[in-house]
């Protein structure tokens, strides 16, 4: 809707090394880039991964305008050569992409891009900004769905969100990650996800005295009347005008349902208990008690083992920003070039084992237990791999190859992760709704075993490669090392 | 440049109580609603407010459009006169707001609304998020750039900023807060701020080695030569590649400036050193050292003590999203009430004293040593109050009143921090451009005296109130109090 085209958005040196292949007549040398993410944020056992619509969106507009040809070359470091290679510019390549809402894992490649150095090079920094931040903001909100068990947990962030963007594509991703709804008007209208609210100490302020602001509120909104009750004080005050209001409506016959309160300072856990006694006192049971008040997936969990009497959270600064883990760390790394006949495989080294990449054109199969359907692994293969599920399957791990696992064959059922996206810059994919997205990530949660999904200390997912792709890395490190 | 519209970029709520003042016949009431923040990010002894530029485009460009009244009705809980009411809105009321880069203090209005009711609710939540967000960046921004002492630092964030305009805006903010450059074309197009880059893994992984990847990397830009040297091995492979090449420059007679090598990963300490040694003996003695490696203030501030010598700091994701604390925790409160002939101020109480709103339609003074030009103080005060330089002036500090400071007539200067920037609807402010906020904001921050600069335990800036509003603030809440 805000967006027609964000082909500026690239880093500098994309287009300096851009040029650099175009003028050394390299650029049209076809590479495969992977994108992946190296450790689970927050601790968690998983992520969840988002974004993709956009980025579809993102490269279906790729086009420089006049305007951004003009600001190029007064740079003054663009040759015209390339300027006009610029104004014809197109994405013609291969994505592939795990699909959004599915659970994934460190060093799996979420999107695979294939095509001449020079396309795939400028779509680097977009791509990881569209996809970091969404699959961070839906990761969080796993987290903050898990703690709040069955209760409904609605998205309040917009006005803490790192701008705009943030807010309205951040609610997207937290509608993905578990959020029932959102505050966020824009964001319920773009993605068509179901938007909710109360209203602000400013509506008790604006009227001469709290019941009255209550009672005109009642009155505007007799079905979707949940009082802010923390204006002046939450139970000598607040509380009591809250029942007399809701006293009021039954009086006239209103048949109450989706109503009650909403805490948003002091202490939750003391004030729901005296809040639900009150409640309950009057007569008004079913009344909900609701929370907003710097609220996260760590004190919800607080909350809840301190017996509140909360059951339905507004989650606002610390979900739209993840609070704790700020950036979901995906990268974009190079694996592979290929040539006229055959594939070379590209590795990147360092000190630290695990910022190794793999080399090679890969795709990743993910091992369901077929009793239950639960994850047992995933394994990073080559892509023209294939893995029979009538045959045993032993695979170990990446670093530790003593451990090994033997999945007898018929007891395993395998799934290649990556789809097809764009084929030849042509998209062939349509992307679901998001409210089919989020009932996907549901199912995809199904999948993981308990342990997985328990905030602290999870159980981690073996993810493997396969001989053939562990042989290969092991080879290439040696040769590179050898040197 | 991407955005026209922001109208829907409201809470639900802002709606439904907008709705309620027009049923109730309440929406034409004239209020003041202040925007301002509760306590100074990261320990900071300051903040530095920015994006009031984009808040005037979101006000200057307020209106309900088909689609998105339609979408409004679809919802089911508006009627249709507030339906007609939206279509024709239009903002209407006062602005005034502290100029963007200025050093600010928590409580101090960023911005002050004057407007109706129905008006004044709506734009709480998209001015909070631009404010917020944008604050929150040049404050980080200007911590690391104190850290990195006379160095650049360069904004390197575009990848793992929280979405598109996280990274745009961002960009823009961390210039404000003092960086040099950003590596993000769209910021750099769409503000008229320096772009820079050097080159990534990929440039060097999609050449046969690296030596050769340098090598054409020179060749076309041999004034912007910075080297990327950790690919393979920064010491055993990466500097003596450089220093080949930068050899081969000078074979060539191209005078060598700036020029040089970055460092990506490992020890930057160790490293930083001993390249320096390498790059020193083989005459290259003015060859920048960079680094850019999940850097942030502690960092820089860790490196310079441990005598690294990296000179030109480009920092990401830990600018980008301000890593430690991502939301600014701005806050918009209703202040007063404008009726025929009076002002009734208003109040939001809460059990936390910082928390409790000051009333009344306020401005702020700051006040100044003649001497220095340092800042002695702030003083938020009623807006019709007048300070006379000509005479003593005895503040004292809100909450511990037995804190005194008399400043002697003649010593000291006043200054009005907030300034009109909209008058019945009508913008009458040119916001300067964002390298004239730069240096304004570098300016700004001389006015600090250097123990309120340090990152760590810095002196607070006192921020009092006026006698007369700290006297309407105590009646007020012990009027409320005794109720």
């Amino acid at each position: 809707m805000y967006y027609n085209n964000l082909t500026m958005l690239a880093d500098l040196y994309e287009l300096t090394m851009m040029q650099g292949y175009l003028l050394t007549n390299t650029h049209e040398k076809q590479v495969v880039f992977d994108l992946f993410y190296r450790t689970n944020p927050l601790g968690n056992g998983y992520a969840i991964c988002a974004g993709l619509e956009q980025a579809i969106e993102y490269i279906k507009n790729l086009h420089f305008c006049e305007s951004d040809i003009d600001y190029l070359k007064s740079k003054g470091i663009f040759k015209e050569e390339f300027i006009e290679y610029l104004r014809n510019f197109k994405f013609q390549g291969d994505v592939y992409a795990i699909p959004e809402g599915s659970v994934v894992f460190p060093q799996e490649p979420l999107l695979r891009v294939k095509a001449s150095v020079i396309e795939a090079q400028l779509i680097e920094s977009a791509l990881l900004n569209i996809v970091n931040h969404q699959s961070l903001i839906a990761t969080k909100a796993a987290r903050v769905v898990y703690a709040a068990g069955g209760d409904s947990v609605l998205e309040f962030g917009l006005r803490r969100a790192q701008g705009p963007d943030a807010a309205i594509y951040g609610a997207r991703a937290a509608v993905i990650g578990g959020c029932k709804s959102t505050s966020n008007v824009a964001s319920g209208k773009m993605f068509d996800i179901p938007i909710s609210g109360t209203h602000a100490h400013s509506w008790v302020m604006s009227f001469p005295d709290e019941l009255t602001a209550f009672r005109e509120y009642a009155n505007l909104y007799p079905d979707m009347c949940i009082l802010l009750v923390d204006t002046y004080n939450t139970l000598k005050i607040g509380v009591p005008n809250a029942i007399t209001v809701f006293n009021e409506l039954k009086a006239k016959g209103h048949k109450l349902a989706n109503y009650g309160v909403r805490l948003d300072s002091g202490d939750l856990a003391y004030l729901s208990k005296k809040v639900r006694e009150m409640l309950d006192s009057a007569g008004f049971e079913d009344a909900i008690i609701s929370a907003s008040s710097d609220l996260d997936e760590d004190l919800i969990t607080s909350l809840k083992s301190q017996g509140s009497k909360i059951t339905l959270w507004g989650v606002g600064t610390n979900l739209i920003t993840s609070k704790g883990w700020q950036a979901f760390g995906g990268v974009y790394k190079l694996s592979a070039e290929i040539t006229e006949n055959s594939v070379a495989p590209k590795i990147k080294l360092s000190e630290n084992p695990e910022k190794i990449t793999n080399p090679g054109i890969k795709t990743v199969f993910r091992l369901y237990d077929k009793k239950n359907n639960k994850i047992q692994a995933d394994l990073i293969s080559l892509y023209d791999e294939k893995i029979n599920e009538n045959e045993d399957l032993t695979i170990f791990h990446p670093i530790n190859t003593w451990k090994k696992m033997t999945l007898k064959a018929g007891t395993y059922s395998v799934r290649d992760l990556l789809v097809p996206v764009f084929l030849n810059g042509q998209c062939v994919y349509d992307s679901p709704s998001v409210g089919e997205i989020a009932e996907y990530c549901n199912n995809e949660k199904e999948t993981l075993w308990e342990e997985s999904k328990r905030l602290v200390n999870p159980h981690g997912v073996p993810v493997d490669l396969s001989l053939k792709l562990y042989e290969l890395k092991r080879d290439m490190i040696n040769e590179i090392r050898g040197e």
